[in-house]
């Protein structure tokens, strides 16, 4: 029997919405706008969920990868904006862990707070800070399920090293689950 | 900037461990020894952590995928077993949830009880029914961390209509985490 790899990849318009790759994101401010703008170019172009997310070098703000949700475009429900952000920053580094020796610390950016498949793999990743924008009531206010995430959960990954900052543009990535429940898209699982 | 795809595929050694692909398997413990099968010669021909596992039909009992851990070998902390197993089945039947309209119902083998991340990509899924082998405790003997997951994650997917089937063969699941631990295989999430 054949067995196709499996495969995925950014969509064509990712380079127009980054810009510069080269460019410092300072602020918490200035790197949740690059995952918003994500969120919101993936409805309007219908290439995903509204979700997007990258990944930085925490220290000098580098950018290392991005991710938008997936999921229906490749059919392959592990494709949120997390995951898309993670699994292309590890392979642009060439590393199976973000905390590999010798590299520097990263920290993921989300649109929207992490679903419990998302926070399960944020520990896998390496990554010590996560940031997000829009909050789980949020994402449950158009049906989209967050899974079984607890205190408990946060302050699992806390307790590990990993520092969590909310709300960060909140309003902003807000703004895009409102824009992709007017426009209808499927939501994949609710 | 390029932006290559990511990708993954199955060993080269798979075939040889599945056999035929289309033999109906009628037990669980019938399931779980190629789930276990897997996690072993993966082990053995270093391709991997010690984990298998693949996705059925509930009633007929085909096999629609398998997986194996291949973290290390892509450099993608995404790549448990069970996220292998998930992938590929949804490839094959072409759809982002394995429980989509006219789809029979589908259920997960897996040699180890699921880690956090893959205990939410079950929600995800689509799978209706989950089978382990080894339990966490075994495990996190050989210090694989299995992340934030609660009692209440699984009643979370078990009042979703999941149903949870354990310690199915543990004793030969976990001679395989034994092994590896012998072998001194790299602990990826320690």
């Amino acid at each position: 029997m054949p067995h196709p790899p499996v495969t995925f990849s950014y969509p064509d318009w990712v380079d127009d919405v980054v810009g510069d790759w080269d460019r410092r994101y300072a602020a918490d401010a200035d790197k949740m706008r690059l995952a918003v703008a994500l969120s919101r170019v993936n409805v309007e172009r219908g290439t995903g969920g509204p979700f997007g997310a990258a990944v930085f070098e925490r220290d000098t703000g580098r950018l290392v990868s991005v991710g938008m949700n997936s999921v229906v475009r490749f059919n392959n429900c592990t494709l949120h904006a997390e995951m898309v952000a993670f699994m292309t920053a590890q392979q642009r580094v060439a590393r199976f862990s973000l905390a590999g020796d010798g590299l520097p610390v990263h920290e993921l950016v989300t649109s929207c707070e992490p679903c419990a498949m998302c926070l399960g793999a944020t520990l896998w990743s390496g990554v010590k800070r996560v940031i997000y924008g829009a909050a789980r009531e949020d994402a449950s206010r158009l049906k989209f399920e967050e899974g079984p995430v607890f205190p408990a959960s946060y302050q699992y990954l806390e307790a590990r090293g990993i520092t969590i900052v909310r709300a960060v543009l909140r309003e902003e990535a807000r703004e895009v689950l409102e824009l992709y429940r007017r426009s209808s898209g499927t939501i994949y699982n609710g």
